[in-house]
């Protein structure tokens, strides 16, 4: 008999929503935030689950699971260039559980709305025999501002928020206990929901996306969804200065490997016309958020990258993926 | 060091709404659906997460899994008098879970959704030891319309819908392994949501609550929210036929216990004025729902119950509450 690990998670998710689609046809599956049409505006709803188990790493502290829980569900908003409207939050755990700790995750995430203008509006607490939080972010946007997986055309450019693999810096430092400061990339990310609000105020992104899963998974999940490829150039890759200096110093830590496929920065990605980019720039001076173009869209479906030796290859897809090895 | 289990869920649930409320104090927590006033109408959101360790009985197949996890979402928008709009499903689940399981559980939660006039409009799904789901309801109500937890005054007369004790009858069929077709009741639960939109359109219900935990537990949160008590007299309860037929076979199953506090029945609970019972009655006629008087509100913050020899006595409050030892 397959089980669910033969399958994958995309796989799995195209499977369901064939089935939800049976009497709905007109529900969009491809994204993970639910759309629905409320006089000139979209209300946005996403939801996401976490479990200490697989998605909580050794060593985040109760208040940090509390934002992250928060943080990753406001993500799903900021890329379709939502106002968030609040956070659900469930959250299951044994008897055993401390109240101190309950009152911790409490507030991180209680911070975590708080610090993005926003609040958290209900939930449900019950026993699992292990820690498992599900979060929903519900928000909504103009139809005319909203930001869709769909739109990049061939001729595009493509750009990232922020900067790569600052998530994989703070696991690199947790595992190794290391104190500088950057575990906090990984244990408390910062949803871009300021900056996916004013992007699409400009109305001059073609397609947008959060980098949950890393940058190669979302990138050939725009590449799927909108026909298109993608020409990256690694030396364009905004990656995390302390990542590249841990690199220098340790030779066990892939680079490229964490810069392209682990995931966890939370950072924005979008296509847009290459004659935007220094307007969409200026709108997130104001934030002294960065935005780096690195690739063009192109019409073959397929995903090439400048290696460091400047030679193109195959972006393989090694984004993480539930249920399979991936990592 | 106290742990969750020392504080019980509702103390819980209170803690962390102070903490919740600290920068939002007008958020209101006494409800588990949060309510957004989005011009004349409120928007309903309610998030309930279920563990196959804790919630999920042995025995109750995938289609079930996925019928339950999307119909007690739904019951917390009928006791709203919510139109839904859409449900979203996040499922943990092991790596070895079957293909064929996943599908079934998906297709049980679509099925709820359809006979509800609703769908499944976004989800999640993650690697987890054992499965849990987290199903979160979106609704929309006028807010004339709106039915809140509170409003009951002394005088008022308490009814319910439908019958008690049908998913404890259920519970009772799947433990000693009959097959009567009452399993159902427990595992494939019916919101009262087309009953609720037409209750709430009378504008004559004074406060109502789903039944999700146990009548006892809901009396002893209404009386808690509303500063009243109750008189609940005994022999008015409309408890289940079947669940009557085996108590008097089996002396070890305790019907007014199972009637009273064994929860999973999801029937709403309100108060009115008496004048008002048969208008309500004749409207839930097109659903062939009864609404059964089973007392009054009182001024006394106390809650009494006739017993069998219509003696009156205080009414434990033994309805199902996390992390403590009440079933």
């Amino acid at each position: 008999m397959k089980t669910v690990s033969d399958i994958g998670e995309r796989k799995l998710i195209e499977l369901a929503s064939l089935i939800y689609q049976e009497h709905h046809e007109s529900v969009d599956f491809t994204d993970d935030c639910a759309i629905l049409p409320i006089n000139d505006e979209y209300f946005l709803a996403s939801t996401d689950m976490i479990s200490e188990k697989t998605h909580i790493p050794k060593g985040m502290k109760p208040w940090q699971i509390g934002w992250f829980a928060t943080a990753i569900n406001l993500s799903d908003i900021a890329a379709k260039g939502g106002h968030p409207l609040g956070v659900l939050l469930s959250i299951g755990m044994p008897r055993s559980f401390h109240e101190s700790s309950f009152l911790e995750l409490i507030k991180g995430a209680s911070s975590c709305a708080n610090r993005y203008d926003t609040k958290i509006i209900g939930g449900d607490t019950k026993e699992n025999d292990h820690l498992v939080l599900c979060g929903t972010a519900l928000g909504k946007v103009k139809k005319e501002h909203f930001l869709s997986r769909k739109g990049a055309n061939p001729g595009d450019v493509v750009a990232v928020t922020g900067e790569l693999g600052k998530a994989a810096t703070g696991f690199y430092e947790l595992q190794n206990e290391i104190k500088q400061g950057n575990i906090n990339c990984l244990c408390e990310p910062t949803p871009r929901l300021f900056e996916g609000i004013s992007l699409a105020e400009t109305k001059k992104i073609h397609c947008c996306m959060d980098l949950s899963d890393g940058l190669s998974s979302s990138l050939y999940q725009l590449a799927d969804l909108n026909n298109v490829g993608f020409q990256i150039h690694y030396e364009l890759l905004p990656i995390s200065t302390q990542l590249r200096s841990y690199a220098k110093k340790d030779r066990a830590l892939d680079e490229s490997y964490l810069a392209l496929h682990f995931g966890g920065d939370y950072e924005l990605v979008l296509t847009t016309s290459k004659d935007h980019i220094s307007n969409l720039q200026e709108v997130l001076d104001q934030y002294h958020t960065p935005l780096t173009v690195i690739g063009e869209v192109i019409s073959e479906q397929k995903i090439y990258i400048d290696d460091n030796m400047k030679k193109k290859i195959v972006l393989p897809n090694l984004g993480y993926e539930n249920f399979t090895d991936k990592t």
